[in-house]
């Protein structure tokens, strides 16, 4: 019986002041790695799966949601949440333990039948919406969606009274925890009051000046890869520990550790590939900034939420990389690339072509000015419909006033108007105000790091990154769910989010 | 409430005539999604994951295959077993059952001790290895070994006592389910006796013929993979579910319905690459080919095991791709996709290059004649280690002493002598066997399937493989594990393993 006397070397020790704490943990790391085999299978469907696989992965990760979803809704696991917070646990562990409660009630709140329901609620709506959004046919998704709101509505209620908010926050609170609507609607009112005066001044600024120059493409994809790779690099993206790969949808996939950059390449336009992996590789920044080591597959190892998320890719792509300074850094950089010259190519055009605005129907392709009116129309609209203040049936018209109103245009139909965007179809309510929450909170944090360290702007003139880049990691990244969003704001800014710092930035920039 | 209404519409009546039965096939229906998510993690581990990730991998893989041994190693299997054993099962139902047994038995034969402490001396012995096998020094590994091997014969002893086999059988059904030493003893002993001389005659004929010409490189790697994406489609591979890729170390992994081939590229020698993509694709058409729809996810559905699996790739790679008619096919194949021309890419140049023999210390580098010598010292040596016939201490002088006597060569050290394997340094005893028997059921199948259908040796020399493809479609890969290896030969071939078919093969191909 060799193996007896082998094995007990390599015994350690369950001895710990903190039981219930210890064994949420262990739980919480072995719920973790599901999720990180998760994040691949879903990088992979992306990129590299045959097309006839669909159906099988499906089912692989139907399971593998599963089996998380049965851990935490384990039937001892509040009785655990409640020891532990009796238990003595450091700032660390107190916080962990919070977003392990918080994880814990969205999972266990819901009965199973309304889950299923509003799981297959999602899929028929979308599929509809599918069809409808080319056609522009709204009444033809309207049943589904009415459906699709209804279980929304229930889910929303279920939460609120489980977390004691109200139910369009409950909502919220999925995406960015502690995100409370009568915070942001003084925020967003702020915004709305200035920006439709505003974009006519910024239109008529940009059109007194001469015209900017096109770029002559055609731009070849290996060479806009090798631009990418370059500029990844200069941003401090760590290829020992992720990628670049294209897939239909660009997007930051993996976890801290190996993440999974994706792009599309236009070989007409090398901008928009070029701006995709910029505002994605601030997003794997931020990933991977998180609390290495023991608190990684932790849940206060994880991102703050989609505001904080949000607010690093914008600042990255709108802050930084659509700033005069790193213009200048990138012109001779874009020369090499394509081998091109030209005044095409100098900073001032490229700078000027970068933060052009324009009034658009499409928020995917709006600019940095315009782009919060698309989202407080949708905030305003969705916050009205999960309050029962308006019915589904008006939301055609209500959303072509809210155009007018903020934006001074009129879709001509529902595609370029309330059918455009997945989320509703798909489920995702209370998510739209994370993107201008997003944008604002990068304007603060980029503002702070500025003052903070004159370095911060110096270093990107001459593409480097690290002052930016370290200023980030101690005030944001390495925090992870340590504080709420509005604490890690007031810490590292001095204030809570502040819409004058975003209305600055955008006078400075477009009317400076 | 409006959720529970839409619910009820999709409820499935749980009604069964075999409750115990039914409640294990969702059982091993969600174990083999588990399964399937750890290959994607394992093919993207060599092919994709950047180097700094492989901890975290570890982490993933580790957790993954313990859930799925929670749930095979459930307190109510072996019970479950039992009753469903008693239900009222049709012939898939019962093999499905069967399968399962064994599966349970090997998962839970062993205490979580031994299991433990087994894959820490496999680990602890191939990183000895990996440093002794350079330095071509045995004694520096033989501790670890000595307490692997211990652990090794340990588990065989509890498996063998829960199977009722020997404890080398218990060893080898880890890879051929129901393989046994006595079967393979006789077999092992025809070729044993023919080979030695056979080898002799095989050089003398091979060198008075004129020498064979080296086709001149370097051959471009993009040139050389869309041969292979060429050949594995000719094949019968369909890219809609599966892909080609590269690894340092060549394999067929994914599942069916999203098979992974890799290969690895040699500017100077197209044939390692492309012989290896014919090698995998193999084990691919067997993978594609089995039961689909309700049983492939079950045990039955699986592949029967190692013997059959080898078969399959060595019937493509040796029998058909090695063929005087295939050469005749690959020739303006070859010559077409390096813009080639020459003595050297003639149909009987190819041919005679792909079945050059010579003598060689390394089993993976050997070619189809010399290949079961290699095997069969491994055997014979593995199985007087295991059943205590042999102290380690003595290997390297009877592995030469083998060498000598089978291959008339004595390796000059260990590097190239009992170091040269990773199977026994990683735990692997009684996987060996299993090549030269996939040889010899390859050899058989192909005699099966020429004879049944003239058309399978008429398409192959015009690259029409659906004639062959449909007869191992109907009589091998649709089986999946219905069968056992000898049941499945039986049926497929009118008898069980007959060496004198592998043997004819041999006569034929190199003295005919």
């Amino acid at each position: 019986m060799v193996y007896r006397s082998l094995t007990r070397r390599y015994q350690v020790s369950p001895m710990s002041t903190n039981p219930a704490y210890a064994t949420l943990e262990a739980r919480f790391r072995k719920m973790n790695s599901v999720a990180e085999a998760l994040s691949v299978l879903s990088w992979d469907m992306a990129t590299m799966m045959p097309e006839g696989a669909a159906e099988m992965r499906a089912e692989q990760v139907a399971t593998l949601r599963g089996i998380n979803h049965e851990q935490i809704t384990a039937p001892d696991m509040g009785e655990l949440l409640d020891r532990a917070a009796a238990e003595p646990l450091d700032a660390w562990q107190a916080a962990n333990l919070r977003e392990m409660r918080r994880d814990w009630i969205h999972a266990s709140a819901l009965p199973a039948d309304l889950v299923e329901a509003q799981a297959r609620a999602e899929s028929a709506c979308e599929m509809v919406w599918r069809q409808a959004r080319p056609a522009g046919d709204f009444k033809a998704v309207l049943p589904a969606l009415k459906v699709l709101l209804g279980l929304v509505r229930e889910v929303g209620h279920v939460k609120a009274e489980a977390l004691g908010v109200s139910i369009y926050d409950a909502l919220l609170d999925q995406y960015e925890p502690l995100g409370r609507a009568a915070e942001i609607d003084p925020v967003f009112d702020h915004l709305e009051t200035f920006l439709p005066g505003f974009i006519g001044e910024v239109l008529d600024a940009q059109n007194a000046r001469p015209p900017i120059i096109e770029p002559d493409g055609p731009f070849a994809t290996d060479r806009q890869k090798a631009l990418g790779i370059r500029l990844m690099e200069v941003l401090g993206f760590d290829f020992r520990h992720g990628r670049l790969d294209v897939s239909h949808h660009p997007f930051c996939g993996g976890y801290p550790g190996d993440i999974r950059v994706t792009t599309r390449y236009n070989e007409d336009d090398f901008a928009s590939a070029m701006m995709g992996v910029l505002h994605e590789t601030g997003h794997a920044l931020y990933e991977f900034g998180l609390p290495s080591g023991h608190w990684r597959p932790q849940p206060v190892g994880r991102a703050r939420g989609m505001v904080v998320h949000e607010s690093q890719s914008l600042l990255m792509e709108m802050q930084v990389c659509r700033s005069k300074e790193f213009a200048g850094f990138l012109s001779p950089l874009l020369k090499s690339t394509f081998g091109a010259e030209g005044p095409a190519w100098e900073p001032d055009n490229i700078y000027r072509r970068g933060i052009k605005v324009s009034r658009g129907f499409i928020r995917v392709e709006a600019d940095e000015v315009t782009y919060p009116a698309h989202v407080i129309i949708r905030y305003r609209l969705e916050k009205a419909l999960i309050e029962g203040r308006m019915e589904l049936e008006d939301l055609p018209a209500a959303w072509n006033e809210g155009y007018q109103r903020l934006l001074g245009i009129t879709p001509p139909d529902d595609r370029l108007g309330c059918l455009q965007d997945i989320h509703w179809y798909g489920g995702a309510w209370g998510y739209f105000p994370t993107y201008t929450l997003g944008a604002m909170t990068a304007a603060q944090l980029f503002d702070a790091a500025c003052h903070a360290d004159p370095a911060v702007m110096k270093g990107l003139a001459g593409g480097d990154f690290r002052p930016l880049l370290g200023w980030l990691r101690a005030n944001v990244h390495s925090k992870g769910s340590l504080l709420s969003t509005r604490q890690l704001m007031t810490q590292a800014t001095a204030r809570p989010l502040d819409p004058t710092v975003f209305e600055t930035h955008l006078r400075r920039r477009y009317l400076g």
